[in-house]
């Protein structure tokens, strides 16, 4: 998976019929420095993350592992909500110092 | 998913048996300021997206998973047009802006 | 699937049992503009591609979708032969005026 | 797959259901030459790999091969913890000599 | 798939289980002019490839599509030695000219 931070929302009337009900979730992926890098997913959200979280999107065909997901055409999906990434011996982010 | 523009068309007579049909459009992807990258697809479309309009693009086995794709040799798949993209605070795309 | 020039041909005796008897072919990727991208893929060609030929190539699972391929370890295949790409109002390539 | 050092570790108590238990590791990707490169993955750990060990990491629907995992949206997976890397006639990496 | 050489070999003893028995090798991917890029795959071996050698690797689900493989967390297979590889009207490489 990677890391990126919710950045926004995308919005899509007229789209394949299996996605309707779906809310799509502009993530910027976020590089091993805690950095904005640019390239980002258009992904599923699956877990109510919010503007500005950081999140774990999983691409692929992982993207279509959750009960009913199977046959939709996602490849991507934001799958968890990040707490803390620790790296080496120090805290690259902790979601509780964000608020 | 990434964002796209479409571009225009791809026409293919002696092809695989199973793409007999299928309409091949060119999208170029379009990253998270707006702009247009050096980067495409040729994806199926089953949105019928008109030139220049923004849309989302599945890669991979996403581009099998409509009744009747599953056994199409495909990797790309147009599976929306979008309305608006917001970022931030901010509308960095609106389809009706651009009629 | 992306644009592709047949540019060559790759051959291997000693290979996986199942890839017996699979033609592989160079095909180089070529971008947005036309030109002839760093970039390659060794293809299995369902279609007969000939050298300098355009083609569209499917990557990933996508490769295994035909009869009888859906047990071979192929990653690249060569989907159909282009007639023309149109982008905007212009003729990118055509087939006919090559030859 | 890819040979990668183990950096840290990512907590996420608000995830997808089938996430619960999976414990995800930040893992850094080497190059031939075993130097860092500017690429991760947070990946689910199946082996027990420590900080600072090289691991072999999985990508793609690899990651959901283990018995128990073939439903969970994972796309990375630590799959073995690296002994040797000896390219030519010179060994890049010993874990023995790193402690 | 794409071309590249064999390099080197990675040892794990201590891995997931279904790996047991598996040879790892390090192949470095080579460009459409012949040179090494600065790209690797560290793959299972199914034809016996030695150091040095040019091969075939595939990448992704295909890695797995060999009896016995199906569940095994694998991405990358060295699918065939290459004997040549042809472009335009020379060959860029023969294995016989190497020995």
């Amino acid at each position: 998976m990677q890391i990126a931070q919710v950045r926004g929302t995308v919005v899509s009337t007229q789209k394949e019929q299996s996605l309707m009900g779906v809310k799509f979730i502009l993530v910027q992926l976020i590089d091993e420095e805690g950095q904005l890098l640019p390239k980002y997913e258009v992904a599923a959200d699956c877990v109510g993350a919010g503007v500005n979280e950081w999140v774990l999107v999983s691409r692929g065909s992982a993207a279509r592992q959750l009960p009913g997901y199977e046959k939709r055409p996602l490849d991507a999906l934001v799958v968890g909500i990040i707490d803390t990434v620790s790296l080496d011996n120090r805290q690259l982010y902790s979601k509780k110092d964000q608020y």
